[in-house]
């Protein structure tokens, strides 16, 4: 604590990122990265754009991407934002459209940086709890409030949400804003970007970190009404005029435009998804449906403390939160088809050798 | 106005970036970009980033900047604060150590983001008045407030304050935070990063922006005492863990160790500088003393407004603010020597044929 910190920050608990151990060469499944390197022509548009026009400030409004976006997508660029990563675009959203005097409404159990910006603005959240089976019931989310934040597929459940449900949370709350956080929507779940013609309270936010092989470029996205898309560059345009820089900016515009090379890698993390889920199950585990890249397990036996700790030992990173309801849970990313088989191995071993 | 923004958003008053026009070629003389371009180094460093290491997220800590800087400056890395750009160091700064109840102190003219995030936190601005000479007087400094904001050199009229100046502030304010953005710093003025180790209330806030030819890369970085770091530190881990991608961590790492062509490029700006300078006195123009990469000028007979237009019609573009006590005054980015000869015989052609 310091006598210069604001009240703000001095009663801020900051999220923490996942580890990112040093000591050796782990097989990293903590963090959901994609296992498959970015499009090539990504790669090529980022090379070109490494010169001397870098001594030059970037589009402050984004134009190139923002147009690719909205031709991807059948929207207006008006109903298009980028940002600096999804993170930052959603503590833009928190700013723009929730009121510090009425609560938020998000799950029980999910992103848990949701609760870290509701603190920041001076947000109370009201947490609605997902069900036995980890589902959300859009209709509990009802009721006086500021608006509502809901992750399809929610993180760490890997769970999605029917798109009925989003249309129907977004219709029985026209006045409050619905955003929904769709880092992992490209796994197979449902995205509600094409609803946004019809709903001027619903905010679609995506990420190049996950599908396109990003995370290490920090670009995100979000589609909504022209309204939306306004208030979140009024704030935007009030913190950081220049959020993306030359080098993202050619990156994002390649990388979206590669539709080929973003399905076929897409595809095949599914697949693995899917075989590994399979032999989690019978090998005991409990897994989620999962529509993510990660799957979310748990065993009978094994506590996942346990489990979290020996894969660790072993050389494999997954992910633990000693949280409520889900600290006998572990979060799985999908890696390649030889990080997974390593992943079983280890776990093949622990349920054989209980105690090593 | 939209139901929809929240009771802040729809108060804001977004800061307008200098123009970027694109319907032809101009001398962009507009926005204080370096003639040259970024340190080969930096090039090469930033073209080696473009990897499939890219689908990993970045570190969130940005260790490799804080520690190259952390070296160049002597100072503990826990002293060193990096981000997307120093506009968004400030907008942490601003929300880290200024009580919404107390005010902020800046001076009358000044950079105009300054308001801009004080309305964003909620603070009231105390606007303290330049002497009739632009000139800083931090004695006016005093009285109840939350905080102080000076530029040095200030902008836009380039004028740097005295090191002692800086000084006497600090030790003047001990319980509230002094921020010197020293973006321009690199072209003449004395830096005031060497005074962190002193006092536990400054903060200084530099760029690549500028002196590293870095515009279209976004990188800032703040120094200050281990408390100030750490305040900046929960601000930003409350909003976006990840502001800076891997490319710009690699290309800010290598622009700063490159200190040969950084001193190289600075020191031609500042003769560029200096030899404009001296033919607008000339030519009749006042020119503050400036010690930074732009000059402010104000012309006995031709109106500043009609200046700026006829110079824009003859493709040379530089800034125009229509705000009291400034508006007979231009900001001209120092180009290259031939991109000043252009201006300079625009000049002179308006000079010599004021109706035209």
């Amino acid at each position: 604590m310091s006598k210069f910190w604001s009240p703000l920050t001095a009663s801020l608990e900051p999220y923490v990122p996942g580890e990112q151990p040093k000591d050796k060469a782990y097989i990293k499944l903590n963090t959901n990265e994609n296992p498959y390197p970015p499009s090539p022509k990504a790669i090529a548009a980022m090379t070109a754009a490494i010169n001397e026009d870098l001594r030059l400030y970037p589009d402050p409004n984004s134009e190139v991407l923002v147009q690719a976006l909205a031709k991807k997508h059948g929207l207006a660029p008006q109903q298009v934002f980028v940002g600096n990563g999804s993170d930052e675009i959603l503590a833009f959203a928190f700013a723009s459209f929730f009121d510090p005097g009425k609560p938020v409404l998000f799950p029980d159990i999910t992103y848990s940086f949701y609760k870290v910006y509701a603190k920041f603005y001076g947000i109370t959240p009201k947490l609605i709890p997902l069900d036995e089976q980890f589902n959300i019931n859009v209709d509990h989310y009802t009721g006086e409030h500021g608006g509502i934040v809901i992750p399809n597929p929610n993180a760490p459940t890997a769970i999605p949400l029917p798109l009925d449900d989003v249309r129907r949370l977004v219709e029985s709350n026209p006045e409050q804003v619905v955003l929904i956080d769709e880092a992992y929507v490209d796994f197979g779940a449902e995205s509600a970007a094409g609803l946004v013609h019809q709903y001027p309270n619903l905010l679609v936010v995506q990420t190049l970190s996950k599908s396109r092989s990003l995370a290490g470029l920090r670009v995100g996205f979000a589609f909504g009404s022209e309204e939306l898309i306004e208030g979140l560059n009024r704030t935007k345009n009030s913190f950081n005029s220049y959020t993306l820089d030359r080098v993202a900016l050619a990156g994002s515009v390649a990388a979206i435009e590669d539709h080929h090379y973003f399905a076929a890698t897409t595809a095949k993390v599914v697949a693995t998804r899917e075989r590994v889920r399979a032999r989690l199950q019978e090998l005991g585990f409990t897994v989620t449906p999962s529509k993510a890249n990660f799957v979310f397990i748990s065993h009978p036996v094994i506590p996942a403390k346990r489990l979290f700790e020996v894969l660790r030992e072993q050389g494999v990173l997954v992910r633990y939160f000693a949280s409520p309801r889900i600290d006998n849970f572990l979060r799985v990313s999908i890696g390649t088809d030889e990080e997974m088989d390593s992943f079983l191995a280890a776990i093949e071993h622990n349920l054989a050798h209980p105690t090593s």
